[in-house]
């Protein structure tokens, strides 16, 4: 067994409890040392104080241990769940240091868990995703990849390829060609090649997965652009004024629709001005207009002033929803400009009495839906790593195939084929290297 | 059993990991339906798949239940340990409110633990001292509390009032006065209000012991102030500038040394000026003397100018530490106001090259030590509300000595010490009312 490592696992701060885990070699014996307890029994609670080197009780807690048989990490584990209070957790861990732990690096027990093979790579990565989803989708696709959906579509992937390795590897002692043998083969690979594209696509899904959806709020000044953001929010946070020009600053605030965590921004209003800050707010706005996911075009029906051209083009490359604001008040008819956004769906509302909101609110969602979030039969959504991976093993068959093509030796064919094999082992870390390994751990907390 | 309640017991964010607590008669039919889990073991922690009233998996989870008989509340009870992410915890705690559940008050747990007497009221106040200590005095004080030091010390006195109270109500029916007798009672009520005095006298250490202690960097303008803050925190946090009056704001960190968490306050400059921000700033200067536990007094040696005569003054009536800065240059001789700060402690520095800056922290450790610690005997150190309580008893037994010295009807002193017996009753929740408790359990965080 490797060194014992020491890491607290639940946000620093005042709370009833925090829990510090401990995992390797030592576990056993530190039980022993500062909890008295011998006879353990894997996954049995006790409550016991923690008694410091120095012989002093630093807090009541209750301690959990695991055989290194039964636990995540494949070691001898224990969690210490002690009161909440960074002295505390401070105190217990320098202890814990002086008893010969070590402080855990950041993702080192999944690490472990994964270098004892209790989960493969693709799983402690699912781990990562699970602990950073801020929606229920992101989260629904995570719970599916520890739960092994993607190890699974890898393992079928593999299995395939193996079958057309050794079919492969039969024919290279053979000196007659067959180009029956040659078709079916060429069949399989396009088949494998199909299961890699539907695979590489669901990369795609993942920024909006995984990073949130963000909507903007343009318009010109005084369209309402604040006021609609606080009737989303349904409170008073953003400065509300009648004076044109009042939002210089970028307020984002994130708000729940339908379970999707959405980072709403509001932006500065997009007239002409001379007012330098206020012209640095407008060049401000149209790089968010580019970086959102979604734009919410606010116009005063009353009053429909034209955008800028070069923000209404950036506008029709978007998803947006026109939102006419100020249905309490009479109506004009509206500019030119506004036909060219036609194109998209329109919501009226008054964000000063909050009518329509609820309507602009579930626009937003069948917009979400429609056009950025994956299909229901979709359950996967690769990370980078796994997509350049793929590529590799795309490009391996991709050559394997003109192999057969252009009938040159089986030899070549079966090694690009043993090469697809173990690439793909890559992803599931059948195969490893250290600098995958680090990139991978290195972006989870510490503690997991 | 009462209603079944829920909450986060884990600071709210992202995390390795993040507990949810269920305490209430529900707990084993939640059991059974969102982990599918039957013939539940107390103390056992099992790992399942939280499944929803949707059907959904939420996430995968360590489960640990307590049985009534064995569990911190007297209830039945769980708890959750899922993936540390804020919209985990969220659908968990809804879909458990969906079953049944309702959220936690703050620190309703402990008063179910104290209601079912699973612990006392003293103890139940020693919780949350534990989870506020900042220093390890505190910690210990409290975690003394938890285990029932106070307590021990309230059973002690009841009893002997208890039989002091037999005693005298054993001479109600005599006729005759007992001079012997009346002076045997006087001598044991003394013995009982030493013993209080002892304890409510351990009210006053509660202050700094639970409050942490306060030092505020008080001189003249570029006397090195910002220097020795950045020189005890040992990085450059603080804008340091030769420009005299550089620090206008107040600026505090937080320290630790030798287990003490020291809040320092770096002031302004003590100069006559007629810069309105920074006269404002003298005056927050000596706010803050009041309010602090000790000043460290910097003097340039090389150019010691007078301070404010209100500000020595002040500083007089305080514990402090002379600290004569900027060794590194020549030395000249020190000004008439100095002298009557001779009286403190003296330490020679460079904040610039932190030399003399480890004999600084040790001066530093030596004061609180000597004038804001409590001596290593007293174990306690009682809070506002047991003192409210222990004076309330204190006049009750003097009111008691009155009746005997007097030579009243011995029906008073047993009416006075019968009642003096109940009061005492209340600091350890033997008698309670529901705004005590609300007051005491209001201050606990919710999920504790």
């Amino acid at each position: 067994m490797p060194d014992t490592i020491v890491a607290l696992a639940t946000p620093f701060g005042l709370s009833a409890i925090a829990k510090i885990r401990v995992s390797g070699a030592l576990t056993q014996s530190l039980i022993r040392k500062h909890f008295g307890k011998e006879n353990l029994i894997s996954h049995f609670a006790f409550l016991a104080h923690y008694r410091a080197i120095s012989g002093e009780i630093l807090d009541q807690v209750i301690v959990l241990f695991f055989s290194g048989e039964r636990s995540h990490t494949g070691e001898d584990s224990m969690e210490i769940d002690c009161h909440g209070n960074p002295l505390i957790i401070r105190l217990i861990i320098e202890d814990l240091q002086l008893s010969g732990c070590r402080i855990a690096e950041p993702g080192e027990f999944t690490k472990r868990a994964y270098l004892n093979h209790k989960i493969d790579l693709c799983q402690a990565e699912a781990v990562l995703d699970i602990i950073h989803a801020t929606n229920e989708s992101a989260l629904k696709t995570s719970q599916k990849q520890l739960q092994g959906t993607l190890s699974g579509k890898i393992f079928r992937l593999s299995d395939d390829l193996l079958l057309l390795l050794v079919e492969v590897e039969s024919r290279i002692d053979f000196v007659e060609e067959d180009l029956e043998f040659d078709d079916k083969i060429l069949n399989k690979l396009d088949e494998i090649l199909d299961e890699i594209e539907k695979i590489v696509g669901s990369h795609k899904f993942r920024r909006t997965l995984f990073h949130g959806i963000s909507v903007a709020i343009v318009g010109h000044p005084n369209a309402g652009k604040s006021s609609l953001l606080n009737a989303l929010l349904n409170e008073e946070r953003v400065l509300v004024s009648d004076i044109p020009g009042t939002t210089r600053d970028f307020i984002s605030e994130n708000i729940a629709i339908d379970g999707f965590l959405i980072k709403i921004i509001d932006t500065a209003g997009l007239r002409e001005t001379d007012d330098e800050v206020e012209q640095l707010g407008i060049k401000k706005t149209i790089e968010n207009i580019y970086a959102v996911d979604l734009c919410l075009i606010v116009v005063d029906q009353n009053s429909p002033l034209p955008l800028e051209k070069e923000v209404a083009t950036k506008l029709q490359e978007k998803v947006c929803i026109l939102v006419f604001n100020k249905v309490d008040l009479e109506k004009n008819s509206l500019p030119y400009f506004l036909e060219k956004l036609k194109i998209f769906p329109q919501v009226f509302v008054s964000a000063k009495y909050g009518t329509g909101i609820d309507i602009l609110k579930s626009t937003i969602v069948d917009e979400i839906r429609k056009n950025l979030l994956m299909p229901q039969e979709i359950t996967i959504a690769i990370n980078e790593r796994h997509r350049e991976i793929f590529q590799t093993v795309r490009n391996l068959i991709v050559s394997a195939k003109n192999v057969l093509e252009n009938q040159q030796p089986y030899e070549l064919c079966a090694s690009d084929l043993r090469f697809a094999l173990e690439t793909l082992g890559y992803i599931t870390g059948k195969y490893n290297n250290e600098e995958m390994l680090g990139k991978i751990f290195n972006q989870f907390c510490i503690g997991k």
